[in-house]
């Protein structure tokens, strides 16, 4: 009996005369093919991945298995259509957070068609591909069993700016996501999730070193799923962090080039997954001692240019008043907060309701 | 007294009504200010590279000494006009060869006005940027006293094709470049000049490995020069091999992100590089075993999508006809080719003149 996925934070939703993916019990995935050449690129490459010698073994770990293709009752209805067969991600999976992170600061290839060109050049430039390097293409964070996820819409998500996406990686990883009007996210679960040898950052510093070297596909509009159970982290287990390489629709020929798209992106979420990890209580926030560093600092030591932050129609929302920076230029006021030897927060009652609000409000609730 | 610079690859240059550098006999390069915003910017990048502490000591040896601005007689006699003075970095160099590369897939800022991302977006588009991450945007390559230099038009030289620039790339540190229509690239100096600790591979690793951390400044339309002498290397010194950052009109703060669009770039040129050093013998052209290659072998076993190659009108040409490659997808016919413990071809003398004929023409001559 196939039934719509739980977990999905992007791509195309299933539901009444939406097509979208299906699941089974036996843990399998079916992703409806788009009728055009996406769909006959995707099944393409997921056959040479499984006949490529080219991938190390260590690599195709980051990869979902592959069972073919299948005609499957369509999600929204439309009767027998040709399906993707793939792993289901989630299964075996209790309340597991995720994020669906496309990298890249370019979706699309120099040899795509020119409309399509033009399409995805305008999304990157309006989202935080451009600037980043990436963009968080949806997500949901656990919460608790009463609260169930915080979920943003996916246009939310995707809108995400600089600052607020530095946000959403440190909340990604934090405990205190119950309340979150009056929350800094304390990364209680950073070293355990991104951190250690089996972490989130040495997989991608493993995906990382593939991509200087590999110059056989370039993977445009591909993102990384990143997942992990908060309630394993909280009960002191292993919280089961893992990351995997999803859609394959805009794959090309490396043609001896190494992906430089892809790997500049990538290094850019390296820099901000390793930063929380060396500074897990800055809130997301650095301000460089740069001294030209104009658009930064108002004149009343106030930081400006987070006009996006207070907008709260796009259901993801930060407010952010009164973020007073030290002379360094380094968010200040954190004395109180008393840090571990693990770099982990260790006792979040000294955390003083201060003028220094740093918060991502919770507009959307469960979803 | 003030003179036109003898080994300027890329850029403005200077003559006769036309503005560009200058150098004086103390070493020191004058390049006129842009009168625009990006003469201010490029001041202001050097000045704040003089004062910033943020660059570390071993990386500050890429970029030009700073000798501030100065009033000088333009190059176009227009009269006095300020310019930015600089190390000369050609001083002291006999017949230096060098390269200009402009690092990056992307040659504008987000932030950049709306006409000049247009300009610059089909500009990438139409050179190697967008599918190599940089493109070479001049050279010059020492050939003898008797020919000079080998010097391609500078419009020619940026439109290089992928397969042409790994040609360049290897014809750099080539010692049969004097007759050019019947040689393979030796990549006789390849490892010394390449290769080594203080080669210029080893400088464009230590490079990235700042890149990867800085979140200081974007440098976007940044150049990297390669310089090195060939008459040097023929004697069996120290080729001066040396990689430098040029070129800073279009700098941006980096603003807590890396510069994913450089780096990705420079990792691309990186391994350009180091397949060089791995198989200096490969004449540039690798063609790989995929099946599914498609667009890379014709049915008669001859190299196809090598369109570009055939077209002498822009300067720099190469005529590859008949290139036979073997069961493995590599090319074949290499066997006369002998090969010394570092790498390095031994004996020229071996190469017998095949079919298989891999040649950049020269038909620009001493420039």
């Amino acid at each position: 009996m196939l039934k719509v996925p739980q977990h999905q934070v992007a791509g195309h939703e299933a539901g009444i005369g939406k097509l979208g993916p299906l699941v089974d019990e036996s843990g399998r995935f079916y992703k409806p093919l788009q009728g055009d050449e996406r769909g006959a690129s995707e099944v393409a490459f997921y056959t040479s991945l499984s006949t490529n010698s080219g991938i190390p073994e260590h690599i195709q770990r980051f990869f979902s298995t592959f069972y073919g293709t299948q005609l499957v009752e369509a999600s929204d209805g439309s009767g027998l259509l040709p399906h993707l067969v793939l792993e289901d991600l989630a299964l075996g999976r209790v309340n597991p957070s995720i994020m669906d992170i496309k990298i890249g600061s370019r979706t699309w290839a120099p040899e795509a068609p020119e409309k399509y060109i033009q399409k995805c050049l305008k999304k990157d430039r309006e989202s935080s591909s451009l600037s980043l390097g990436f963009r968080i293409s949806g997500l949901q964070i656990y919460r608790s069993k009463e609260l169930g996820f915080w979920k943003p819409g996916k246009k939310a998500a995707q809108k995400l700016s600089r600052e607020e996406v530095k946000l959403v990686l440190r909340r990604f990883v934090s405990s205190n996501t119950l309340n979150d009007l009056d929350s800094r996210p304390d990364c209680a679960f950073a070293s355990t999730v991104y951190g250690g040898s089996t972490g989130i950052l040495s997989q991608l510093l493993e995906l990382k070193a593939w991509f200087e070297d590999q110059t056989i596909f370039h993977l445009y509009s591909c993102s990384i799923l990143v997942i992990f159970e908060k309630e394993l982290a909280l009960k002191g287990k292993n919280p089961g962090a893992q990351i995997k390489l999803i859609d394959f629709a805009h794959v090309y020929e490396g043609r001896g080039v190494i992906d430089h798209n892809f790997l500049g992106g990538l290094c850019s979420l390296i820099k901000f997954i390793s930063e929380i990890l060396t500074a897990p209580n800055e809130c997301g926030i650095e301000v460089s001692a740069k001294a030209d560093q104009k658009n930064l600092t108002a004149d009343n030591g106030v930081v400006a240019d987070h006009k996006n932050l207070t907008d709260s129609d796009n259901g993801v929302v930060a407010i952010q008043k009164n973020l007073t920076t030290s002379d360094n230029g380094v968010v200040a006021d954190q004395k109180n907060l008393t840090v571990s030897d693990n770099g982990v927060l260790a006792d979040q009652k000294n955390l003083t309701a201060s003028d220094d609000n740093c918060v991502v409000a919770d507009q959307n609730g469960v979803s």
